[in-house]
């Protein structure tokens, strides 16, 4: 008898647990493919410690062909699902043509993602702390924000750039400001300019306490060692709005600060939402036995659904399972039997588990824990919190290389090696009124186009006493004539009210305007027109210049 | 009296290792402040093995500020040198205000680069091997390419997947292949649908032998291991040109691949080159004690200087330092001494070494080596290749860190986790005649603008039997109407003749085209008059199908 095909999507707790439990037990009946966009499996909770530089991108993960070597595995991404025709539509590769994988049993485990659009500014300038990638950009812009500090000259920009605020306090927030603040100030030594008072660390949480799941007291403990740590803890009151160089709280006070790391937003992946099933609190609704209404051959878990742990749970969010690893783990393996069950005509389990405890890191050998029912914190509840991890870390291989990690850590200094990373070909830049955007002097980077708001552009040339100045609408543009023309550095752009501008590297764009020929000839006259004939000579600072820079050293 | 201020720029061997001795030695009497583009000195020999997943990225290089605990740091680009007014142009941190930094003593010690313009389409298409991200970029697209191979249903595609070519077989070229060639033959265990044998790895060398300073009969050893291991070594025969599919070679033979490692082109610094200094084999020309002849106060080593061994040294090569890190380390010590002998009035010393001998890794255990005149290969010597370099790794914590790094690598398997990198805003592409530049089907991803050659568009349409053609010459452009009309995907593409076009990502495309309104015009007219009103559509595979599909999974 042909096998039948279970395509499991989404490569985190639970559906690895899922994809695990049938390569274990339903090998003999089912075809298992689970399908990822990456690679690996992320084990979550070390993320913190890989934006503390304690672990390595690639250790604090593990190959998810390592961890289901009897079963396929496909890094594409899934673009639409048919529950007619009973296929997923994925594109995949470098050719990117879509092809339709046909299932017989369906499993969706997704997760949730992150959705800032209704803080003003926070999608385009905060970190996320959500996958491997952005854990390695936040212990890459660390870095650069303390060798940036340590050598500028302006005292605004350095307090800047010396300022870290990390929105919402529950288990990723908490554990990732403890070890961003000990990875700064175990950094300090090696930057001379820069001392310990001149740090600023913030976690701002819109609740009146932290760690939400945590017994009050252990919330208290957590709290009182993050501020003899040096952690500014500010609860009641939320993240509103952030531009490139500060964040807006909902008390109306203004951080200036160049790192704003968000990981608060939650909210459903854009593809579950497109399904058009039957959602509840931004998750899929299922039945007990965690199969989705309405849709036989579906099964959702994880993060993505709402699995009720009673036969009405109403409203009541404790009938429902919560959204944690140690769920996920559970609900995958149970998942999985159900899947074999049915094929073999026996009766469906429903769902059920209680939690063990939990557990978050504060950093610096403390933590804090609430295990069957024992309230621990401190170094023993840090020691619990290790041994735990460990325990819980698939694969021999990756147990082995986060304990060396944690080995190393504990006696050799932290790594700040800034290893160079693409910067993006655009961006959304937010701007308050009065923001300087560009300055005299400055080697312009970029070609700047209003998308809101109004910019003033002032040129003054000291040697000929020369006086020119714009103001900048929607639609309307600087920049290209630094980047275009020769021997000319950038006026004074300022902000006249809150603005949002588009900006393209310098070298997507002088690509783009010298190979398309309506662009060419658009800024050819524009340029005449507006600045009155070609170079006018103030200094160095031209295309030329920059594009040979950017060979140097 | 006020100590005087020495400038080392460049942070690589010769640079380290002078601007280390006066630390030790010349601190009472002189500032010192190294300057380099990255924080961190690379130990360029084991870039190889960050390539092959043994050493994470972060390990094989040092923090600079660890290593010059006692001296400044300055994270910087160099833009120019004023001789005159004695002072070094640095752009540096967010901001890029150009600052100049005074010197009294200046020593450059900037290394060399890599220029290919000499082989069409390698500057676009082949990877180097001269920094850090290059060989991390090398890890990554090699994993790229087994995951891509591992789900294609288009054979050709596959073969070019799992070729890769290695071009130059110096030092760096062998190591390379060596170590990529064991990365991919140990990770096919996890690829189910890709057997050894599909597998194509190939050095490709323009002289008759491969290790050009090592005897003969250990090169011979070196290539026979290679062959024994798979890897095709091809002598006497050059790299020609390359497209985004294939190589081709000085002897008209066409290689499809899509992974070329290019350690050849080896180049003058650009802004070394824009100095107008005395230079000799693309190199600085100084006397025996590594000044710059007239230019008082500026010294050069390293691989950047052409150093004298003898009085009247002429064309021989053998009468100048040769460029390894071998040479480099002695020449920053001799310097250093040179230059607080000159501050006391003491005599300078001529710089003189003879090499120990030379050192290099053939992977699995193997290498060859030739120390004292003594010639070795095989293990033993690769025993001798790892001491040796573990010996020389400057820093406690970088020795521990790539030490752990090998004994993991020897009992955990190769870790092919594929951290997701950020996309170029732009690149240009060649293609020869007859490529596939689009296949109808595709979801497309970017916008293209032809720079050179004809390509032509055929769109067929199976429903209504409609049939379009088009031919595209230079600044001419194709992708727009899917990237900005919905419902619409690609028709077929191909070059006409060989051809290179600008490829812009459309992430970055369409965020221009809508807020840039001199683009939304033209294209709005374009779409409509080219292709006879708004949308044909054929299938999903539009822009907005696009953008959700960004932020699944």
């Amino acid at each position: 008898m042909a096998k039948k095909k279970v395509i499991v999507i989404g490569g985190g707790f639970g559906g690895v647990f899922a994809a695990k439990e049938l390569e274990r037990h339903g090998r003999d009946q089912f075809d298992v493919e689970l399908i990822n966009a990456n690679n690996y499996f992320v084990f979550q909770p070390l993320l913190p410690e890989v934006a503390a530089s304690t672990i390595h991108s690639a250790d604090a993960v593990t190959p998810l062909r390592l961890l289901l070597q009897r079963i396929e595995v496909r890094q594409a991404e899934v673009m639409g699902i048919d529950f007619d025709k009973r296929a997923v539509t994925v594109v995949q590769g470098f050719r990117r043509i879509p092809i339709d994988l046909p299932y017989d049993e369906l499993v969706i485990a997704l997760g949730m993602s992150v959705d800032l659009k209704r803080f003003p500014g926070l999608t385009e300038h905060a970190l996320t702390m959500k996958n491997l990638a952005d854990a390695h950009r936040l212990r890459t812009h660390i870095i650069s924000c303390l060798e940036a500090a340590d050598v500028t000259t302006d005292k605004a920009v350095k307090q800047q750039l010396l300022t870290f605020v990390v929105a919402g306090a529950g288990f990723t927030g908490v554990e990732t400001v403890s070890e961003v603040n000990e990875l700064i100030r175990r950094a300090l030594k090696y930057y001379h300019n820069i001392k310990q008072d001149e740090i600023r660390v913030y976690l701002v949480e819109y609740a009146n306490r932290i760690l939400p799941t945590f017994p009050a007291d252990l919330a208290d403990y957590a709290t009182k060692r993050m501020q003899m740590r040096g952690i500014d803890v500010k609860t009641g009151v939320g993240t509103k709005a952030a531009t490139y160089s500060a964040v807006e709280l909902t008390d109306g006070a203004v951080i200036p600060t160049r790192t704003i790391v968000a990981t608060i937003g939650n909210s459903p992946n854009p593809l579950i939402a497109s399904l058009g099933l039957d959602m509840h609190w931004g998750r899929i609704k299922t039945d007990r036995y965690m199969r989705v209404p309405g849709h036989d051959h579906v099964w959702a878990l994880g993060d993505a659904a709402d699995i009720p742990l009673v036969d009405h749970p109403g409203e009541d969010p404790t009938h429902y399972a919560p959204q944690t690893a140690q769920f996920a783990v559970r609900e995958g393996r149970q998942l999985a039997k159900n899947i074999i069950a049915q094929a073999d005509g026996k009766p469906l389990m429903p769902f059920a588990y209680t939690s063990r405890g939990s557990l978050a890191s504060l950093g610096m050998s403390k933590a804090v824990a609430e295990v069957y029912g024992f309230k621990l914190s401190g170094t023993l509840a840090w020691l619990l919190w290790r041994g735990f991890y460990l325990s819980f870390l698939p694969g021999f291989a990756t147990k082995l290389r986060v304990a060396v990690s944690w080995m190393l850590n504990a006696i050799v200094p932290p790594n700040i090696v800034l290893i160079e990373s693409q910067q993006p070909g655009s961006r959304y830049i937010h701007y308050r009124k009065g923001d300087k955007v560009l300055e005299p002097g400055m080697l312009i980077d970029g070609f700047y186009t209003v998308v809101k708001g109004a910019l003033k552009l002032t040129i003054d040339n000291p040697k000929t006493g020369e006086h020119f100045e714009k103001v900048f609408g929607p639609g309307q543009h600087f920049g290209e004539r630094v980047l275009l023309k020769s021997a000319l550095r950038t006026g004074l752009v300022v902000a006249l009210e809150d603005s949002i501008v588009l900006w393209i590297s310098q070298k997507d764009f002088t690509r783009l305007a010298r190979a398309f020929p309506v662009l060419d000839t658009y800024f050819k006259d524009y340029i005449e027109s507006t600045f009155g004939g070609p170079d006018k000579g103030f200094a160095p600072g031209s295309a030329e210049a920059i594009e040979e820079l950017e060979n140097v050293i």
